[in-house]
């Protein structure tokens, strides 16, 4: 599956072609995220950003190819995980998607946040979609004032006019706009809540997400669905995203994304410290799972 | 019925008589902003600023009449029309609003926001409401401090002492307190969720918000009801109201009022950007809509 | 009871013993805030800061005993009351907190925001519980960057790994972490939203809140359970904490906890002033209360 995945990943003319990675270390070896059951955790398409001699960022355009695909056991994916790959940018890059369709329904990308042209919107009216086993490409601009966490998912499969079965099966994923100056963690993980899931499954099959003290770790939360949903993370604190409060448990509901920034176990110390959804009949469906803090 | 709406608006000293616009322009020719099936688009009842020679904002009082009445439908409205009328006004200025109450129910104006004595308060334990073929009074103060997007609606039709049944058939507004040297947008749209409607409608009888590429358009979402709702505008993005964040879909849940201003199509060009609540069975129901970006 | 709970709190070697408070008074005389069916405001365990010669605040650890209690009516609480006991801290203070267990059952306390190791998490895993008949303690530290407002409550108790039916029982409370120069209150209160409860109470069992015109009045809004809510407050506006937005409406659920502070009756007089949850079904419920300012 992974060589499949691989190749799905074209080079660009200024971008070597790479493997997608399995986990996410920024400036250090690549490192794998285990889970308690072996859900992976997605693949990361990291900007590998490049500057000029004075310290500029290069923009550059990705080639990016995400397959529709379904698994065995009836989910839908793109390129074979839930979430699809997190797809790392900067202000002033440019996407270049390839969407192909092996599944016997339209599908869809609809992106948030980044600029696009009406026939990169992903939906049915704008007839943006891929049909089976076609293709379509869509073109994203990270333009000035994107930076941001984002995230990208099917707009069309399903009843009615706009589709929101496709994301319940598991077709969505990350997008990160960073720009110059955004402090860069060592790992990135992405934790998307949808009825009492995180990347649609219940605990014992959440994500175990693994650190070492210390080490900067960014959390990236989506949420879709039809539930609200609180995320809160035990033994830590951040600074809410825009605004100068500190928190350690939010809100957040469908087509909402955020993401913060913490040390791990800083002032707390190694442990298995919960991730969870507070909203009581959620936890007790089993919707948490831990971020293991290593000595 | 708009003849009957012109003569509830009653001229103060320093304002002309003035009929209420249909549709929304600031410092242009008025327009129209067509429904895809003619439910029509809130009047609005401009602040029409007068300055000083030195550039300061004259304090005026706003004489209003909000009328309520029952439309041959069974909904309840303000002057006939759902939301009921747009009020904007400036800081330091005043509002005495005359309720006249049409409807076989006692009705009121609860506001948020502004400054009112609790004779002003809209509710049943403090008598501020109109009778059956009545009338009531209320005075509303925008004092410094209180500029921001807020809104009206009925606080004692329904059983318990503290009615929300009105609000569901239909009588809610928006105000608008601006200050000196806010950013004035060319348009405005009023957009309220409530179950799975905007402004008590579903697609496709939701409002078509209509602009041309470039123009300033104001956003004002305020919601009602027993659902929460995350609001997302496809093709754009701005700052969340009171932080540095960009977003371009947010939680709104009851009571909340919140406002954005965005360039049409910036950087996306003209097209049918959706609008839509991301929550997934209420956009399955129709909680959709569009706002068409003409070139 | 009452001398029971003061018992409980023990004295430091630098804070004399001394009772809790029943209301809350920063700098004046203590009151009493009455409740119009009785239902008790929680104790205050207030922070009394002592001051080096140039102004700094001698940190301090506060010795405080909690016991989980089965009430005659069933409910469960920590020290008798529902919510436990309010405590104020100080950054740089640490709390030494031993729960007593006098219940039949597991029971724990977790708190959010400030610093503590994995064996003070008050989780099953981490085995940081009390069980029937015994103690367990817990430490906390308000290490720099953690002031705020927070909350701690049952971690244990219920089906599942993670309980949660102690919370819906009444175990939990509020944490106030202040910092040098926050701005202190005349009076703070705590509301806590849960089902279509304040403080597991509908109206009119809900607290009665008093206040006199110009005080300096602090409310503290937490939540917990299964149901969103939306907190109004009639006749006050306030700066939505850590941003520049002026609300008197907000968003709150499970696990969340914020604070305001508003002047009594400021621009708007003496006068019974709703509070209550804007949602539809709560506030027909009996989700409301009032907020007495007297002249």
């Amino acid at each position: 599956m992974l060589s499949l995945l691989c190749g799905a990943v074209v080079a660009t003319a200024t971008t070597p072609a790479r493997a997608q990675t399995p986990a996410v270390h920024h400036g250090g070896p690549p490192g794998v995220v285990h889970d308690v059951t072996g859900s992976p955790t997605p693949p990361f398409i990291p900007a590998r950003r490049e500057t000029t001699s004075s310290g500029q960022i290069i923009s550059k355009t990705h080639h990016i190819t995400l397959v529709a695909q379904r698994r065995p056991d009836g989910s839908l994916t793109y390129n074979g995980t839930i979430p699809g790959p997190t797809i790392e940018i900067y202000e002033g890059d440019e996407v270049e998607l390839t969407l192909v369709n092996q599944l016997d329904v339209d599908v869809s990308v609809h992106v948030h946040g980044v600029h696009y042209k009406a026939d990169s919107d992903g939906t049915r009216h704008t007839r943006s979609f891929a049909p089976p086993g076609g293709k379509y490409v869509y073109r994203w601009i990270a333009a000035p004032g994107t930076a941001g966490y984002w995230h990208y998912h099917d707009h069309v499969i399903g009843p009615g006019m706009d589709g929101v079965r496709g994301i319940e099966q598991g077709l969505y994923g990350a997008l990160i706009v960073r720009k110059l100056g955004d402090p860069l963690p060592d790992k990135t993980f992405i934790l998307v809540m949808q009825k009492v899931w995180f990347n649609n499954n219940v605990y014992p099959h959440t994500p175990l997400l693994e650190a070492k003290l210390g080490e900067r770790v960014e959390f990236i939360v989506i949420t879709h669905g039809a539930r609200f949903h609180t995320f809160h993370l035990h033994g830590h604190r951040w600074r809410e995203h825009g605004t100068t409060r500190i928190i350690d448990t939010f809100t957040q509901n469908a087509g909402e994304s955020t993401a913060f920034q913490v040390t791990a176990g800083e002032g707390v110390g190694p442990g298995d410290w919960m991730y969870h959804c507070h909203v009581h009949d959620h936890i007790e469906d089993g919707m948490l799972g831990f971020f293991r803090v290593r000595p």
